[in-house]
C-alpha cells in the first residue's frame, strides 16, 4: 500500500489508504475458500434502474465477513501463522475468523461478550475457535492480554487494511459481471465492506456512483459526511435500530477511506428494513438479516433519487434469528 | 429426437425420447433469458458425501418451469407464434409461459380453475396474458376449444417434448459447474424436470445417479418403478402432502423417460419436508417452497444410503405462501 502524497486524517496522522492492488492481490488470495457470488435480478425493479442483487447471504458462513478473514490470515508470514490469531466480536467475523485461521491450519482465540446468544459461542467454537467469554466492556483488553501472552496477531473486524482489501474483491465482482453498472449500494456499520467496494470500485470504474446505506437510527456515517468528521454513535442509542450488524459505528482507518471514496449515504427507516427482508424472502428467495437488507430498503425507498442506470445492492449477510423472520413474514 | 430403436411404451405405441441434442439446442435458446444458477455449497454435510444446491428458486419467476416455457415458445415456427400459445395451470407454469411468451412477443391464454389463489391469478395477468378460470373439471376442455377456435399451440406443463429439453439444461449445467458429482436429487411431481435432468446427465456422465425425489404422499413414481408401469394417484389423496407443486402424477412421456434413464426414487415425510424448508431458509439462506425442498429432504433423510461422491440436489421452487414460511420458522 502506498501512502496518499499529501493526504492527512482527521487526526492529523498520515494515512495509507487501501489500493486496488491490494484487494487484487486478496482476490488472488482467497479464491477456492469462498463463494464467488452471482449477481441476482430483482424482478420488479425501476425500468430506468434496474436492480441487481449481490448475494453474499449465500456466501461461506452467510455474510462477506470470511472475505476479509481468509484475507487477513492468509497475509500472514509464516512466524505470525504459527503464533496464532485474535478478535473480539459476537457477529458473523468471530465465525469468519474461526473458519479462515482453521482452513489456513491457524490457531483462533476469540474474545465474545458474555451477553453473546449462547448458539453463536458454540458455532463460533464448533469452527475450532477457543472463545473467552468477558464482561463487554473488557473486550479490548483481554484481546490486548492475549496479545501480549501468546503473540497472536490481532484481526479485528473491520478496521484493518486486509480486512477492507478482503471485502473490496465484491466490488472486483461487481464491476467484472455487470460492467454497465451506474450504482452500488453497500451496507455500512463499521465500514469495512463500504471501503474496500469503493476502493476496487473507484479505481476499476471510478463513473460509478457508490453509496453507503445504514439505519436511520444507528447514522453515524450519515452524521460524519455531514460534519467532514468522523462521529461515532454510542451504543446505547444505536441498539435501537433492527439491524444489529449495523449498530457499530465507523472506524478510523474506514472512515479515511469513505471519505475519501464513497459519493454519499442513504438512511432509511426502520420500517423500510424491514419491509426489505420481508420482500426479499418472498420476491428474491432470499433469507438476509436486517442489516444485510440495509441496501435493498435504499433502493426501495430511495430509488426514484437515483442516477439513471443498472444498481446493485450488496445483500451482506444472512444470519437473522429465524424467530425474527417469522414475525417479521406473518406481518 | 430420434425414436429409440425397438423401445414402446407401458400403452405400446412407439415412444420419442427427449435426445442430447434437444437439450443443447434448448440451452443455446434459453440463454439470455433465464439465470444461469450457481451451485451453493451447503456447510454440514456428511463428509463422504458432500452437498451442494442447485437453486433455481432464484431463477426467473422463482421456478425451474421458466426454462421449458422459454424453450417451448422459441421453438415454434413463425405461424404458430402469430397465433399464439395456451395452457392450463394454477401453479408456476402459468407465470413462466406467460412471461416467455412476452419475451418472444407472443399472445399467451392461461386457463386456471376457479379455485386458484387471486394473487396467482392475478401476477399471471401482470404477466400480459389472458386468464380464464374454469371449474377444474373444465380445465382440458376449455383449453382444447381455444386451441380450435384460435388456433393457439397447447404448451402442456411437462408432458411435452420441448417442456422437457428445457428443463434438462439444469442437468447440462450441474454436469459442467461440478464434472466430479456422483449423485443429482430431483423433486418430482409431473416429471418435466427429473426427465430432462436424466437426459442430459446420462448422457454427458452416464455414471452419475439420477434419483426422482417425491413426497410419501404422492408417491407415484414409487409406486409405478415398483410395479414398472405408470401409476396415476387421485388428486384426492396426494392433496394430503404439503408439497403442493408435487401433487400432480407423473405423465405419459415424463414417465418413458423416467423408466429409460432415472436410477431410482426416494420418498420423504411430511416432517421431513417441513424440516428441510426450515433448515434451507436457516442454513442456506434460500426460501423453498415444499415441493422445492423435496430433493434437499431426501438427502437429510436418506443420505447415508446414497453412494460416496458429491451430492446435488435440485431446490426447483420457491414461490411458497408466505404465512406458511412464517409458520414453519416459528416451529
Amino acid at each position: 500500500m502506498r501512502p496518499l502524497a499529501g493526504y492527512r486524517s482527521g487526526m492529523g496522522r498520515p494515512v495509507t489508504l487501501v489500493q486496488l492492488a491490494d484487494v487484487e492481490a486478496a482476490a488472488a488470495r482467497i479464491a477456492g475458500h469462498v463463494v464467488r457470488t452471482q449477481l441476482v435480478p430483482w424482478s420488479d425493479g425501476d425500468r430506468d434502474r434496474p436492480l441487481w442483487l449481490k448475494p453474499e447471504n449465500l456466501q461461506v458462513i452467510g455474510a462477506f465477513k470470511i472475505r476479509g478473514a481468509v484475507n487477513a490470515v492468509a497475509a500472514l508470514d509464516p512466524e505470525a501463522r504459527a503464533r496464532g490469531v485474535v478478535t473480539h466480536s459476537s457477529g458473523n467475523h468471530a465465525q469468519a475468523l474461526a473458519l479462515a485461521a482453521r482452513r489456513h491450519g491457524v490457531k483462533a482465540h476469540v474474545v465474545m461478550p458474555t451477553t453473546s446468544p449462547a448458539v453463536k459461542v458454540e458455532a463460533t467454537r464448533a469452527l475450532g475457535a477457543d472463545v473467552t467469554l468477558v464482561p463487554p466492556a473488557e473486550r479490548a483488553t483481554r484481546v490486548a492480554e492475549l496479545v501480549a501472552e501468546h503473540g497472536y496477531t490481532f484481526i479485528p473486524p473491520f478496521d484493518h487494511p486486509d480486512v477492507i482489501a478482503g471485502q473490496g474483491t465484491i466490488g472486483l465482482e461487481i464491476v467484472t459481471d455487470l460492467p454497465e453498472v451506474a450504482t452500488v449500494l453497500v451496507p455500512v456499520g463499521g465500514g469495512g465492506l463500504v471501503a474496500g467496494v469503493a476502493t476496487a470500485i473507484k479505481a476499476r470504474a471510478p463513473q460509478v456512483r457508490v453509496i453507503a446505506c445504514e439505519p436511520e437510527l444507528a447514522g453515524d456515517v450519515a452524521d460524519s459526511m455531514r460534519h467532514g468528521e468522523r462521529r461515532v454513535w454510542p451504543v446505547d442509542q444505536t441498539y435501537r435500530t433492527i439491524a444489529d450488524s449495523l449498530r457499530v459505528s465507523v472506524g478510523e482507518l474506514t472512515w479515511e477511506h469513505i471519505r475519501a471514496r464513497v459519493d454519499g449515504v442513504l438512511t432509511v427507516s426502520e420500517d423500510a428494513i424491514r419491509a426489505a427482508v420481508v420482500a426479499l424472502a418472498t420476491r428474491a428467495r432470499l433469507v438476509a438479516e436486517p442489516g444485510g437488507a440495509v441496501a435493498t430498503a435504499a433502493y426501495l425507498e430511495h430509488r426514484a433519487d437515483l442516477p439513471p442506470g443498472p444498481v446493485v445492492a450488496v445483500v451482506s449477510g444472512g444470519n437473522i434469528d429465524p424467530a425474527l423472520l417469522a414475525s417479521l413474514l406473518a406481518g
